[in-house]
């Protein structure tokens, strides 16, 4: 293991309706539809342009509120720990989470979006495009069990 | 700007067919169809449980060839310049990928998968499983405009 590869750093921080991290819909069935900010530093606000063409955005954000890592996750509402690959946990080796959301417009160095599930004032690490579906068939692994069993409890 | 978010930790390292990155399909019409091996750190192997009924997985990995970053990035084959954030280049404030590839099998800490598109050797970051595909309509900004462009170099 590589003692240190690069030092992480905050380009911007998100704005959302969720004052706590306790605050957003959790678990592998949660829906985020929540509209938002992503206000970018204004240091790096040129690396926003030609962004407005794309629907969706990849944001890759800091889990600033975990600390330390398990290699093992139950998600919340489950009785059964899953191997944190396989879960979306904060507890991760590295503490990095990765949303989809959809872009509804740029001001300036501010990106508004729908679909956030962080908590306000959030850092984030990166923005990319989402180039495209994956073709075929997704298989969700535990999550079709987890979501009967949620079901057979009411 | 916050000084030091978290210390990055590679967690293993991608086995694929390209000796050197320059050997990497590039440019935002690459397609990407090889095959290889998520070689996982044995000390994080017990992480990759209950991930074999994911179909696709989200690897995160590090650019460990990029050296510092510009907010301006022109893609392999354009000759215009590009807001690094509508982009998947290397040279970024954080130095980090995002691939979606396919799960083939797991094999204990080697996870086969069909998508790679990193040199052989390039440290990983993260595993998570794809949970699903944008709904609606995905628009991709300045890349029709450069696929037409590419088509009319023939």
């Amino acid at each position: 293991m590589t003692a240190s590869l690069f030092t992480p750093r905050t380009i911007g921080h998100a704005r959302t309706p969720f004052a706590d991290k306790n605050d957003v819909p959790k678990g592998p069935l949660a829906k985020h539809v929540e509209e938002g900010v992503l206000e970018i530093d204004p240091a790096f606000a040129e690396g926003l342009d030609d962004i407005d063409g794309f629907s969706h955005l990849i944001v890759l954000w800091f889990f600033d509120k975990a600390e330390g890592f398990a290699l093992k996750a139950t998600p919340p509402g489950s009785s059964v720990a899953r191997g944190v690959f396989a879960t979306r946990a904060p507890h991760r080796p590295n503490p990095i989470a990765v949303t989809v959301v959809e872009l509804l417009r740029r001001e300036g160095n501010r990106l508004h979006v729908q679909g956030l599930d962080m908590a306000d004032g959030t850092p984030l690490l990166d923005i990319k495009p989402y180039l495209g579906n994956v073709a075929g068939e997704v298989r969700l692994g535990w999550i079709p069990e987890f979501a009967r069993e949620q079901q057979q409890r009411g």
